[in-house]
């Protein structure tokens, strides 16, 4: 093997995209090393990871939670994170926090000039304009990891940007997807923690479940690939064997497919610009079922609508989108308010929020600093 | 519009193929120039296409069909095609002729070094291997016309050769895919010209309703992306919508797509390695049929087997392969053996035929010689 071993500090590595990420590492002997992990507060998980890929340096998001006779240096608090994000020994920084818990250490590995690989949605969501300019200033592609925005990602390549003429993302639909609106109201949150699809923590699988996701994902392709919200669709696909597609300007569409599974994306965003010899469940198309195609339904599913208008209002209103759904979506799985009620707690706030000021970090903070006490006192 | 004018000698520019492409050249003012046209013997049709497109140029690859008063310089025989193929002033030569007539303009194009589009299936089935090196030799890349090397060639855009690990060739089919063995030996002539979803020549619908068109198609991906048979597979995809896919060792899959146009893979072949901005219809994806997948029943439909054995066998047996099938398909559309016995003619020549001496152009013109009368001689 004549790469260089790629060091790699990963944020977020106790949740289920970082625990995948490790698993790729681990698939691909000689490619990587784990210089640095970094968790929220899940220390005995921590611990084991460290255990078993001895990074030279970890970090506990969480200031508070008791580590003793940890293995090795422990770092604590977001300059923590940040430390390891900006370690000059790091060659790639992935960021699979969650929450507003990964803006500070992305735009340290940006100002690096580290390679970025990013999962954490809020991050572009909610500081897409700052973080793609930042990425800009400093030459830095950010990888996504998202599979539909990988697919994006993989069907551009070789192409020439200025020749793309729409973006369609592709969307399960979600466990609802068939249920009327009346159905939808009583949805109680343990049916909505079963995802069929993907592997992923209770929150994701709930904006899964509303399609909230799917709009967090339109104003992630927004920055990620810079194309007008008018040219970003979405279409409900169930089987989530297309995982997105692009339509060039001849009319011609590519698309990326495969059986989902979130070690593919993650292993081609640690590769890039290779793919990495290992290999992933292919399908067999001679056996595969039907592909079916719908539109979404913005009567039942209104988050995604929220989402897209957020993303085309800008500002600081991403930013109260996701931190009044945060609140919403934690109000639902702990039984205060219905299902249905999710995509009204997000449209008061964004309805009420009164933008102020430039757009800087702190002025998403103060909007995310608003939204979730207004949410939570709404109702 | 600063990209400087292509010279295009259009060679078969009367059927169906050559139409399309000056379609694609007439919907893209300002980017093409028609320098040359050649037909076959479609005299009247070839004067009618001079007097709209103004080429320097014209050629009739047949030596005695009468032109009195051609508006301009009209050429005679394999040289008049092999002239305008060479022509300095030419900067892109397809080859959209049908059958061996290719053979000599598209070798004496690579060799001056002309950009060259392909849609002449028997060029790469018959000659593959020496067109291929005499292309290598020369720096050229050889451009598919066909729609489903097209999806491949667009989805390998940005990729290296090197990892890929199968192509899946799509395959509609053809208008009999459901029909029983039986059923199939009854067919008829004008049964078999019905075809559902591609404008093309009589030949080719017969050659794709047998699915001896897929077995070609399977050749010519050999050659032109250089891998092996058994990593080049055909799955049965009714609906046309995916054009062919590549799966790469990763596991992760890309697919071109959209409705069937000839036109769209003609434009990407003039066009490469820009999309050019002319649009063809686009789908729309919420509203689209499923997209179904099956095997090929190589019980039904031999003349897939039998393309792929010629192909692994190689040297001459793809001429004697694509000349079998061309006296069969000729004596199935003159009423002389059923639709069945299109695949055991090819078979009983493929048996038959003892390769003899090095390959090269003279060894692959003495198979085709000997497999016409072979196959009329038998039954």
């Amino acid at each position: 093997m004549c790469a260089a071993v790629k060091r790699i500090a990963l944020l977020g590595s106790t949740g289920s995209i970082g625990r995948q990420t490790l698993e790729v590492i681990a698939a691909n002997p000689g490619r990587f090393a784990v210089h640095a992990l970094a968790a929220g507060s899940d220390v005995a998980s921590l611990r084991q990871q460290v255990e078993a890929f001895r990074p030279a340096s970890a970090a506990l998001a969480d200031p508070l939670a008791p580590a003793a006779d940890f293995p090795i240096p422990l770092l604590r608090g977001e300059e923590g994170l940040v430390a390891l994000a900006s370690d000059p020994q790091v060659d790639l920084v992935v960021v699979a926090t969650s929450g507003a818990a990964g803006f500070a250490p992305t735009l340290a590995a940006i100002r690096a000039g580290k390679q970025v690989a990013l999962a954490n949605k809020e991050v572009l969501v909610m500081a897409g304009e700052l973080v793609t300019a930042e990425a800009g200033r400093n030459g830095v592609l950010l990888r996504p990891i998202d599979s539909e925005h990988s697919a994006i990602w993989q069907c551009l390549q070789g192409e020439d940007r200025g020749s793309v003429e729409r973006l369609i993302l592709t969307a399960s639909g979600g466990p609802f997807r068939t249920r009327t609106k009346d159905a939808l109201a009583r949805v109680t949150p343990e049916e909505a923690l079963r995802h069929p699809t993907w592997r992923m923590g209770p929150k994701i699988t709930v904006d899964s479940a509303t399609l909230f996701n799917k709009g967090l994902e339109i104003i992630e392709a927004h920055w990620l690939f810079g194309l007008p919200y008018q040219r970003i669709e979405v279409v409900v696909h169930p089987q989530s064997m297309i995982h997105s597609m692009v339509e060039f300007r001849d009319g011609s569409v590519k698309a990326q497919l495969g059986f989902p599974d979130m070690r593919l994306p993650i292993q081609y965003a640690l590769g890039y610009p290779e793919r990495l010899p290992h290999r992933y469940t292919a399908v067999d198309w001679k056996a595969a079922g039907p592909l079916t195609f719908e539109p979404v339904d913005l009567e039942r599913f209104p988050c995604l609508r929220l989402g897209r208008e957020a993303g085309e209002k800008g500002g600081t209103y991403p930013a109260v989108l996701a931190a009044a759904d945060e609140v919403a979506v934690q109000l639902f799985l702990d039984g205060h308010i219905g299902f249905m009620e999710i995509p009204q707690r997000i449209e008061e706030a964004l309805s009420a929020h009164r933008p102020d000021g430039p757009l800087d970090l702190a002025a998403i903070q103060a909007a995310d600093a608003w939204t979730r006490p207004f949410v939570l006192s709404q109702g």
